[in-house]
């Protein structure tokens, strides 16, 4: 296991990684950190956990860390990213994951994990294949609940019916938990429409997710507490937001299909404003 | 012409009101203002102008300005004012007024005025009467344009269609002016779309505005230059928003009729929570 790292690099070289959360307190110590991916050289398998907005920066990291049956899993959130790494590196290689976890990392050497946390992967543009279980094994192995998808565009659609509102409003609404966006009557009520839209924006673009669909996204935030999305958290730490691929994409793919996200689009239109001011700062 | 005055009392008192504009710069320094209406006693016509969010104070501060005949006339904006004063004080004394202008309060004793202004003027409930052209005389008379409307709540509906993107927007997108939302692709789409949003509303609570209603208004905003919309001053001033006549009652009412207003039950539900946020501090 090799870690790329930019900024954080020294501090974790000096400090370890804190994972703390329910029922685990650990310090990881010993970390293959590097601050190139040339120094790691050819992986089997090279997970994408950078944030979207820095994706342009693969191009030039990913070449030296692969071999010919290198395997690429992002595990990035919403749309768009898999198909940036098959444009650039081939299709064949990539998979996705979706990660319904509950963690913040607070610092650069601490993560606050909270009740639970599974792994949904899937390959790009087809059914799983020998090497998808091999990789859930891998996840498996190393305590992580990972189950497999055949359908990953579907799942893909699926996590934005939770991060197109709660993402979003947590921001907009003035730096909320998802807590306080659940517990007030309109915000719950915004949450929920925006949670419809989504559903109906994936039917349009052929992906079939059940109408109830938001009911077990409602029934995990309920049992989260007091959350903040990574949105929220890159939005108070003064980091770019990941706003295209959780609200510009699926706003495109759907608005190309014939249908509208009139909710989503706002949320878009005032995030990109909010980004851009802040980065003309 | 006398002046109930609050917390500008004492500043109006010793430094007049300027009044600074396109083609006119003006102090105002004999005027009757008073901090009580008992003071003012009966009159012919009140002017309501208060802020919305204090329409409650006005169940103490009206009696004394009523005689048999008086009449109120609102120039607040927004749903639900004209209703309020019909309630309390008889539906006959009541008048509306909306006010087509560009100024902006900046500070307790100066005024800026931009490009241009009219006020709008109409009966609750009833078409135009023999006072409505009394009272139009009077703005007249004073270098006040003022026509008269026999249809009040088609004039107020058409007036959101202006309020309820440009007062919502400014303040979610950061607190950025009307040119700025305007010239930005996606904020003048979103602000499209709630225009469209309020005419349909219009339309399905039975007030027939018609489909193209929103070009007159984006004109005059292109027009207008770099403007603040009232509530976002309000926002920076730390004041309450008139929320509930701009995006609360419109919400309300077409719901009532069967119809939705998606877009703008978002900006109300995000408007609410940043002011509760605002006054819990």
């Amino acid at each position: 296991m090799h870690f790329l790292m930019r900024g954080d690099l020294s501090d974790v070289q000096r400090n370890g990684i804190f994972v703390r959360g329910e029922g685990e307190n650990f310090r990881l110590t010993k970390i293959n950190c590097y601050n190139s991916t040339r120094e790691i050289g050819a992986c089997d398998l090279v997970i994408v956990a950078i944030k979207a907005t820095s994706n342009a920066d693969l191009i030039d990291l990913v070449p030296s860390l692969l071999h010919e049956q290198t395997m690429l899993l992002t595990l990035q959130n919403g749309l768009g990213n898999d198909e940036f790494l098959a444009k650039h590196f081939g299709a064949e290689r990539v998979l996705g994951g979706l990660c319904f976890i509950a963690l913040n990392k607070i610092s650069r050497t601490e993560i606050e994990r909270y009740a639970y946390g599974h792994i949904v992967l899937g390959e790009f543009g087809r059914a799983s294949q020998p090497r998808t279980r091999q990789v859930a094994a891998e996840f498996a192995r190393a305590g992580v609940t990972c189950t497999i998808s055949d359908d990953l565009a579907l799942e893909r659609w699926d996590k934005l019916i939770w991060n197109i509102p709660f993402n979003g409003l947590s921001i907009l609404a003035g730096g909320i938990d998802t807590a306080a966006i659940i517990q007030d009557k309109d915000l719950r009520q915004a949450t929920l429409a925006l949670m419809d839209e989504a559903i109906t924006a994936a039917n349009k673009c052929g992906h079939a997710l059940p109408s109830d669909a938001w009911c077990e996204h409602v029934k995990r935030t309920e049992k989260m507490g007091a959350y903040k999305p990574s949105t929220l958290l890159d939005w108070e730490a003064g980091r770019p937001l990941e706003i295209e691929p959780i609200w510009g994409e699926p706003v495109r793919r759907v608005v190309a299909a014939g249908g509208q996200m009139p909710r989503t689009e706002m949320i878009y239109a005032l995030l990109k404003q909010l980004d851009k001011e802040r980065r003309s700062q």
